[in-house]
């Protein structure tokens, strides 16, 4: 057998790296899986049912001291960050120690939707956090994910899709007719599993969805496989851009700013796949990234047609809701 | 003979945009060469001679209006911008007529050391306009080029190296054994006519750079050729830092900021290349570019060595001296 990579993953209880766990898991690489969780999070489930798999866990505190977290990271290949939006300065610390500890590849949290600066601040501090692990000289691979298909799935008016209707995120950004990428939240760690043993990916941004549709494409798709019509509620562009610029007033009120960071966060989500057309293939690339479906033409996720009928048919579970 | 390639070239009597120019002029490749000027600048000489050899040369200003930029960009495929750090903002605008004119590749003004966002303010203002790029949708390619051979002429007892010693520039940064990538001036324009017709540089960064060296060995070099102890005047790492440090305090003073965006440039200039390395093959790989080495392995340029017996024989010219 192969020299197993050593991989420790960040935030194993969040939506994200709980994929990455399975990914890694589920695939035919030899990797050997750490998960570094914080004290608070030990006895979890999620991280019990990683344990019993023959996840590693080892416990630390991103907040440092440094050298603890070089102890930890000694003789980690790569390091992929899942932690949530709200923590990113911790990331900074962690690649410092990573450095120190010789990782050959620092993987931050990213996992959205791509962008250029100047759209979202979400996917801003994520940039300064890149740039951090760059003027470290540490070797990294950043990935994005599109929108997830899970955040997707339209109402119906008998109810049948309700479980999986996400709150907050049952309209339609603009018109409906803008083409974006959409990846299954549970294929993101087959994803990353082939993207982080590729020396074709080392120093590189990936793009990694799994089909490109637009909003009113996939509520049509709803209503043809349920034989109902399903609601299409609209959020005019004039809207999100309104929420947009009220947010970003709050934002400069102290005690207004992490209400108001959140209707950021999701309003220039909105604006950016939505609007401005960024989550697409052909966006992403002139955004500088590399396209996953041309790296790996062979790789197949799921579908939303396949989400969708999995749904309608009972054999499908919800994806754990958002929690601050 | 093949189709021309139509290219635009913005600042024709900057030292870049005058080595872009020739490049275009002198390389295989069918380009049909417009530049453009401000009406201030049409009749300067090199302008004319630009002319005589069949650039064709278009009156415009960069502050609009747009629609007189999108007229002139109508039908250019490629846009080199050459312009000098201090108009930068005047790009966006440009981009925005590109974008609208259908230009299919803009090339915004870096041409200097690589390096990653937070290091150098020069830096960060031409990483805005990348962004200002991107948020159009308007592909692109960077090009930097590393530090001029041309700066780094080190002085010599008996003077004879005198005219090609740069003001300012003397001094070895740190300790003279940091690596760095050098290329003459006169070589840009030979990379440049390279790269913008290249598919694989679409959309990305590329470092083009003729020779690695230490400051150390470039001294160590003139010393040989010259037979004499070429002079070493260092300047110490913390020297530069102390210098950044009381130049970022004058910067937020309205009236001492000219200076110190100069003293800054130049400081973060040294700072980035001569003391963190972040003017390496091995760093820009970590910043994301691609390496000129690798996708043009036969295109030679001037190396230090030519250059400095070109100097000590007097077959070479100075460069023209840096003009605000």
């Amino acid at each position: 057998m192969s020299t197993p990579t050593k991989v420790l993953v960040v935030g194993p209880t969040g939506r994200t790296g709980g994929s990455v766990l399975d990914g890694l898991l589920d695939s035919s690489t030899n990797f050997e899986i750490t998960t570094l969780v914080r004290q608070a999070s030990v006895d979890k489930p999620e991280v019990k049912k990683f344990k019993d798999r023959g996840v590693t866990v080892v416990v630390g505190d991103l907040r440092g001291p440094k050298q603890d977290l070089v102890k930890i990271l000694s003789g980690i290949d790569v390091v992929v960050s899942c932690i949530v939006a709200f923590d990113l300065g911790a990331e900074i610390l962690l690649a410092e120690a990573a450095k120190e500890a010789g990782v050959k590849r620092f993987v931050p949290s990213s996992f959205q939707t791509p962008g250029p600066r100047g759209v979202m601040i979400l996917a801003d501090r994520k940039d300064e956090v890149l740039s951090a692990v760059q003027r470290l000289h540490l070797p990294w691979t950043l990935i994005d994910v599109g929108w997830w298909s899970n955040q997707i799935v339209p109402p119906l008016p008998s109810g049948r899709t309700k479980k999986f209707v996400l709150e907050h995120f049952s309209n339609i950004p603009g018109d409906g007719t803008v083409r974006n990428g959409f990846t299954d939240l549970r294929d993101v760690g087959k994803y990353v599993a082939k993207i982080i043993v590729d020396p074709r990916t080392l120093n590189k941004k990936v793009y990694a969805y799994t089909e490109v549709s637009t909003m009113n494409q996939v509520v049509d798709l709803m209503s043809e496989l349920s034989g109902e019509e399903a609601i299409r509620d609209y959020l005019p562009a004039e809207k999100i851009q309104q929420a947009i610029t009220e947010a970003q007033k709050d934002y400069e009120v102290e005690e207004k700013r992490q209400q108001a960071t959140l209707i950021l966060f999701i309003n220039q989500y909105w604006q950016s796949w939505g609007v401005r057309g960024d989550n697409t293939p052909e966006a992403a690339e002139i955004f500088g990234y590399l396209d996953f479906k041309k790296l790996y033409p062979d790789v197949k996720g799921k579908t939303i047609k396949e989400l969708f009928q999995g749904i309608l048919d009972g054999s499908e579970t919800p994806i754990k809701p958002f929690q601050l």
